[in-house]
């Protein structure tokens, strides 16, 4: 199996190519990091582009939707799923080179409704275990008619690319010896505090997974 | 002045009509505080989606990039401006019940690409400013080469909505007895540690408006 995905027109960016990489295993880690991406696409010839949960299977990235809802109504058109983790405000001397250090997936294909039971199970589940690892156990899985009412979207990974930064400051050599302080303000997506439902059944403790991984 | 946006199809979800508002003030606020966005546009008859930063000044959001990029193109063309704020973990007692807590605003309109020189000033000072208050006082504003080499987006809000959900279990009655537990782990971004450049000239030390706000 290839390392790498194909790097073509469509996922080579206009700038910064050098920050650019095809390597499936970073592109992976990065799509396992972030809880939700924007899926765009197009609606009476406007660009359309929302937020929502993504989780990844292999070689597919799952986003999930009501029946009733937009994602629905995608199969077989043209998508683009973003993925953004912001890592750092990069504070630099000139206005002109502040930034933010970053990892972006950028990812294009045709959009598939999953209709095969058995995927769109595994894509629930894999949505579910992306909230938290071994949620899917600790919470009852869908009813027929839950099921029914759940559209699963499916992009495969094959145009795709990770654009990254990191958190240099990377300042004109004229402006080394001016006057302006520069540096870095590193950004981070924390979980904080767990709170139980206040109608919680007596008795029913806080699972230890959520225990141990509460501030992480 | 009105105090909402006027509510249009393209401006209306297709799902959960009562998490949505047209609130100018409510909008406003989480365009503030959200750090990034990602901005939909057509290519080749294909949806892109790109993250960058953005800012707000008054009743337009400005985004940037290089004038050799692809926003430099944009201008007419219609866009799409998605931000999310990620606030909670929703762990309900059933898959279909799992959700997260968000503040989400989509806006439509036609991109329009900024050349008037005080307005351009304008919103790369509320970019510098969007990443630490004080920060376009404490650093070198662009040259004449820079300004030209930076492309700036405007995009008016008017047909804007922002969808909110909070934090709150909402299971199934049927549900509430069973074994599980339920509850929602609060998420938000931070702001961590701060680094000085490694090439920092001696002498220059933090600005005041940085040591009081960095762990904020």
């Amino acid at each position: 199996m290839t390392q790498v995905y194909a790097s073509t027109e469509l996922s080579t960016p206009t700038r910064y190519r050098d920050r650019t990489t095809y390597d499936k295993a970073a592109v992976h880690a990065v799509l396992d990091e972030a809880l939700q991406c924007n899926v765009a696409f197009i609606r009476d010839g406007r660009p359309v582009s929302l937020p929502t949960m993504l989780a990844r299977d292999g070689e597919t990235i799952y986003v999930h939707g009501s029946t009733g809802g937009r994602f629905a109504l995608l199969d077989g058109e043209p998508i683009c799923i973003t993925v953004t983790l912001l890592d750092a405000l990069v504070l630099a001397r000139s206005w002109m080179h502040h930034s933010v250090g970053f990892r972006s997936v950028v990812a294009h294909g045709e959009a598939r409704v999953v209709r095969e039971k058995e995927e769109r199970l595994a894509a629930m589940r894999a949505l579910i275990e992306k909230m938290h690892p071994g949620r899917s156990e600790q919470s009852r899985p869908p009813t027929a008619k839950e099921d029914a009412a759940t559209a699963i979207v499916a992009l495969r990974l094959e145009t795709v690319s990770l654009k990254t930064r990191g958190d240099h400051v990377a300042d004109e050599e004229s402006d080394l010896g001016g006057p302006y302080w520069a540096g870095t303000i590193a950004v981070s997506t924390q979980r904080g505090q767990i709170r139980p439902a206040p109608d919680l059944a007596e008795g029913i403790a806080l699972p230890d997974a959520l225990e141990c991984r509460g501030a992480g």
